[in-house]
């Protein structure tokens, strides 16, 4: 089974380190792969660079079923291109958002998101309506930019942690949802320090996409998710 | 006042037909322009050519603010690339499918869009949960391919009557939206036909856009809809 | 063309007021006219207040059509009278509350309204019902006697102020919509100091009125909004 | 224990039918009353005759606050005036409508208003949406006028029980609502023939009125449903 | 008429009271009984507890039907086997919350339950959603364990009340729900302290079942609430 | 890893092919047990039936904590006894339900449950809302008893099918959830047939189960899914 978890931003440092951190629990049978594409946004932080992104994320898919991946992961906070690689792809797109999401539902009554920067606040809640559990879960950003994560996610552990909090006593949350793709390093310490479980949607999604490929499950063909009409070409980027 | 209408697809007939019903109805102030990308896909009628439309709008919205137009109209059901357009623009950004919506609700109790093809429903329901419309609005698809339309929208007047129809009888609905950009030629006889009002999104669209401008109301540049930040470039597209 | 905003409540200061804002941003075509009925509530700060205020609407509603008027604007936070209003009328009636939400909605994720009193919370919330955006918007009260604005909107200006700043700390609104009728002197100034858009519901319905009624659209007589039964009889208020 | 029911049409033959019906199943310990304005509309089905209604609703709770009433019943459906009554009572007012939805709720998953005419399913949505039970309710709309029913109400059985068997087969309805006051007679034969609880919304008002009477609750002053202010003035209907 | 309390918890304290509370306000035609299971759990302060809860509400359904039960109230927050008792009964089965709920809707605009451990929020939120009343409703936690309450009501009551007034302040509270059985002698007290009507779901829950036994509403026997398959076999608890 | 599928009802049959079918798709280091109650409910149709299985859920997570069981799938439309399986599992819980539309939500854009017999679809609408998928998916009931599904599952593939289509027709549904545990054999014959997705949600239980475990998340024991209070006592079922 071949999986590729797509960052739809241009900056290598991430990708890296979404293959180490997805690979380090796919199952023996599982070839991991991980790709970025070559122009685009170098961070995805405005519905403008989501445009940008979602072209990247089309070819990275359509060059995928050429390579013959069984299932993607799209890893960036706010599923990036999701509908858009449905379509082109004949298995199943998972988002990260939309997986963590799912994941926080299944152990635990109420949840939250902590992502950055505040102004994506918008990218979360539209996912959050996609999935249905806008009564479940509250959405709050943190102002931390995204390229700053790049070489120092810890630098961000504090900042995290204490929104995290507030989300506890505020907003009764029982888990906590990374909103940045990236992040797993955070996990493991945010959780011992906070009590909850602290979700990261890339190595949830990498799970779910295993599973549905192991169950037999693809995009439905039927309507919305069908190949785009015959006259669709993707463009070249410069 | 100049006001721009955005086609997002590369049909220019399309175009032609938007900025004359525009231009018909626009106060003596307004100048009224319409554009196209050189580029893209040649109708919208899935999420990947959508996305092909909003680098397409985007170009266009980067041009018109240097060209100094005041508001946009985005024209074309589903109202692509709209929340990226409102980032880049200081006016206001309107989407023909949200106008439409609006209009609907303040002249009907309940009321339908009748759009193609079908796949594109999907389309249709994002927009219908951002205005927050759902459940005054049923979405009925119809099986016309968008580019037949562009030589001859008259053939698609019965199909478009008996959906219409049935949307009243089924879904008790009052009025009736056109689920397509340049088709106000049916606007006309579809509702002396069917005894309600029936709504083109673009000329609602830019007359709430005159009225926007009018009142001085601009796009918030606080948080969601900033401009985008300042590494984003757009790409040229080939 | 003919406008008509009708001020719902006996104060003829405020109908003064409005009929000054809405013509300084009428087209030249359009016709401006307020009225106010000549019995009922000095102010709208009740659902008993808001019944009178009905009586009145369809009174004036009822001149307005002998007199060839094209379309209402409803000049009273809460929309009185606005179903009312349109099973009597021709053209469109649109009240301030829902044309002040629309606008909103068109140019910031999220918005709040700032009302007084306290007590009509529950109006605004009536109307953001049926307008749907309850996801988008927030409703904040404000203790200022209505009839306290009748010779001083200036002096409201700084509670005002001060509640939209903990709507755009607290309910991340990135606008603000301004909760009673002839408060167009405070949109200026209150934008400057906030830095988001605030908006008067009335001089936007104004111009959404103008535009419906440009594009040819009325309100649906199929059902809901179908003229009373013929047995309907509008009774004189002494 | 004195409980009023209001008929806020000037009909005197459904309110002799109210009376009696809702006489029939009152404790020994309740004085029931029935009363209805002398002016306004001979039946209530459209927006236009419930802002006359409520007119009269409010001068009849006002005359009733000072004969001691201790709680109301609004006998209309669609509850025409009970925010305004809330006002000006100080015990409890129930609509016909919002009880036999709650009693509904209470005896069965799924139900279904059968309303008439059908123009006003718009009233029986919004009081639907005021309960919260949109989800777990139809409302369905038969062709009869409501003065058809004064004099034969029997007559109108065969039209409602074929909609009821409808709302059964294609709404899963476990329970029917008759949408409209004065039809308690229907209750036993359709109940009878159509195998499930057929609810009349003025017998059931009249008893929680008379529980919450006992429970010594009171409609709550607090903000929304306080007293109207100082200056508000009942005009005298001609 | 024939109405049994049903207790879900095995403390005889608790059955004791709300005999006492409920036998209060019966119409002098109604006996009211009240009964316990011999085995489950001491309190239902969790899922695990609630299901124990449900086992013996069923028990207690089966005898009262053999007893011949006219309605059945079930006296715990959360409403506790209320789907399978209704399943077993011929007659209305009530539960506390929901009674209490649809009494608060009729007297208050918005309100707020106050209940007890705070881990129970998602009871309350589950009955909350059944009802409807979300939008309406806010649910708060104090940190008291039930069976503190059991022989000490009135210490209860500051910590009650400090959370109500932040449901005033912060929630637009209007009226206040009780969230436990067995707090009826907080009303009183409550009520006159903060001005806004407080409510015991248990009373108000046995004079609806007093009104739906009057009216002849039974539990529908339609599809959901059908009597268990015939193979079902209720275990005896040891 | 070691995963529990507990079947909820006494059907030793339908254990054995739950077990099969889990097992084949298990990966190598998964050791999948299954298990069923001694007593209770030999299929589960009914909301009294539920309660019994409920009871068994929890004695069977109580001996899987025992012996080291990781995390645990319930395999029973409804997820019968989904929380308190929660409350007491150190790991996670997945119910069958949830994860068959958590899956339909990330390969369709709308789908439907097909469930038996019809009197369970309020089950089915529980979880849906649990879920927030309720405005993606619709509920059918086919009228199968679930027992004869033990020995012929084959019997029941027409009248599935003939419901899918009609699923497939009138909602839009672009994949079907298969509504009862033990059909896993239908999911081939029945995708082939239909032309879209179809879910067996114990299989894809299973891998969801296993992807939470090998990303370390276990329930939050934060609240609402803590361990049941001390007192707490599991009775022995006789």
């Amino acid at each position: 089974m071949k999986i590729c978890i797509i960052n739809p931003n241009t900056t290598a440092a991430f990708t890296t380190r979404l293959l180490k951190s997805a690979s380090a629990i796919a199952v023996p049978g599982t070839e991991v792969i991980a790709v970025q594409p070559a122009t685009g946004a170098a961070s995805i932080e405005s519905h403008a660079e989501e445009a940008l992104g979602a072209l990247g994320v089309m070819q990275m898919v359509k060059a995928g079923e050429q390579a013959g991946v069984d299932a993607y992961v799209i890893a960036c906070f706010g599923d990036t291109g999701v509908h858009q690689a449905r379509e082109i792809a004949r298995g199943p797109v998972i988002g990260m958002t939309e997986a963590a999401l799912q994941a926080a539902s299944l152990i635990a009554h109420r949840f939250s998101i902590v992502t950055l920067p505040p102004r994506t606040r918008a990218h979360s809640l539209r996912v959050l309506h996609e999935t249905g559990l806008s009564n479940r879960c509250t959405v709050r950003g943190v102002d931390v930019p995204v390229l700053e994560l790049e070489n120092d996610v810890a630098a961000s552990g504090p900042i995290m942690e204490a929104e995290a909090r507030l989300a506890m006593e505020q907003d009764h949350a029982e888990a906590i949802i990374l909103g940045c793709a990236g992040l797993s390093d955070l996990v493991e310490p945010l959780s011992q320090r906070l009590g909850v479980p602290v979700i990261d949607g890339v190595t949830v999604g990498l799970k779910f996409a295993e599973g549905l490929v192991a169950t037999g499950l693809r995009t439905s063909k039927h309507s919305t998710y069908n190949y785009p009409p015959a006259a669709f070409r993707l463009p070249e980027l410069p």
